[in-house]
């Protein structure tokens, strides 16, 4: 049977949320999950190294083959984003140096697919999370930030056969794929 | 002889600009200098791999210890300050993976230190730089992207001794140095 193993998430400058989902079937199940607290780490390379190395390790231990991964477009200001661009570009470095796909989805298209609500909050997200995976109470992480992440991964697991992401590119073979007059 | 190498770079969404320099005893040498064109790659992840494994591999063969950045800390807006953040990201992932110690240089500093003048037309710059360095006509390159990324790493040796950078973070080891009471 065709297993798939999906990667979400949540990057930050403090916090990364981390979800891993295999695909049995048609089936998703929780293999993972959880968050890496970089607040302590003063040196804003060293939190952005930890990022790259977590994600790094995650890929090689659990061997997702698609990153899904929950991407804000907008932010309060010009210097926040560019933050915030540089934890999403080490953790996207990581996946694509291990040839993963990687999809994006905004908080709110997150929200919608497994609430229903583009405005839900996080605790009705990881609510919904919990009986869409029967995930024992005691399982349950009281981080969201990592119930965030398992929630990007479970979007993009809801919306594989569909077009798939707020940015439809997955990487060097599928552009080969889909657009094989533009190679010389 | 002590021999350090310092490899610059000006990392944007369109065009990568590197340049390598040798620090042999108290003086800079160039090494390399170029542009990356990622134009034509409209995959937004595969220009980010590009640019990982481009400073992968320029790390891996010329060997350097730092990376200095050309980092504007302003942009026109969030959408493209959080597209450049992925930008540095990735090429910072790549050095922090490799152990480069990190500096990040506003590009007005890079000018003045230059040229003495922080509004210098990068021409000048790139005028300075070939006087400093010897560089002979036919080597310097019409792309001013590399020209550009040769006056980070310029800037950096020139800064080395004084204290270094925008940002005076140095990566994992010299944060233990400097902080020994925060490791537990």
């Amino acid at each position: 049977m065709d297993e798939k193993v999906i990667l979400g998430i949540d990057p930050g400058t403090n916090v990364m949320g981390y979800g891993l989902l295999k695909l049995v079937g048609k089936k998703a199940e929780l293999i993972t999950m959880g968050v890496l607290d970089i607040r302590k780490q003063k040196d804003p390379y060293e939190k952005l190294h930890l990022i790259f190395e977590h994600v790094t390790q995650l890929t090689k231990t659990f061997k997702p083959t698609e990153l899904a991964i929950e991407a804000p477009f907008y932010g309060k200001n010009v210097q926040s984003m560019l933050k915030l661009g540089r934890a999403q570009g080490v953790a996207m470095a990581a996946a694509l140096h291990q040839g993963l796909l990687i999809s994006e989805y905004a908080p709110l298209k997150v929200k919608m697919a497994i609430t229903g609500n583009g405005a839900a909050a996080k605790e009705q997200v990881a609510d919904m999370l919990r009986r869409f995976l029967h995930i024992p109470d005691e399982m349950m992480l009281s981080q969201l930030d990592a119930t965030d992440a398992l929630a990007v991964a479970y979007c993009h697991f809801l919306q594989m056969g569909k077009p798939v992401s707020d940015v439809s590119y997955h990487g060097w073979k599928d552009f080969l794929a889909k657009n094989p007059d533009r190679i010389k």
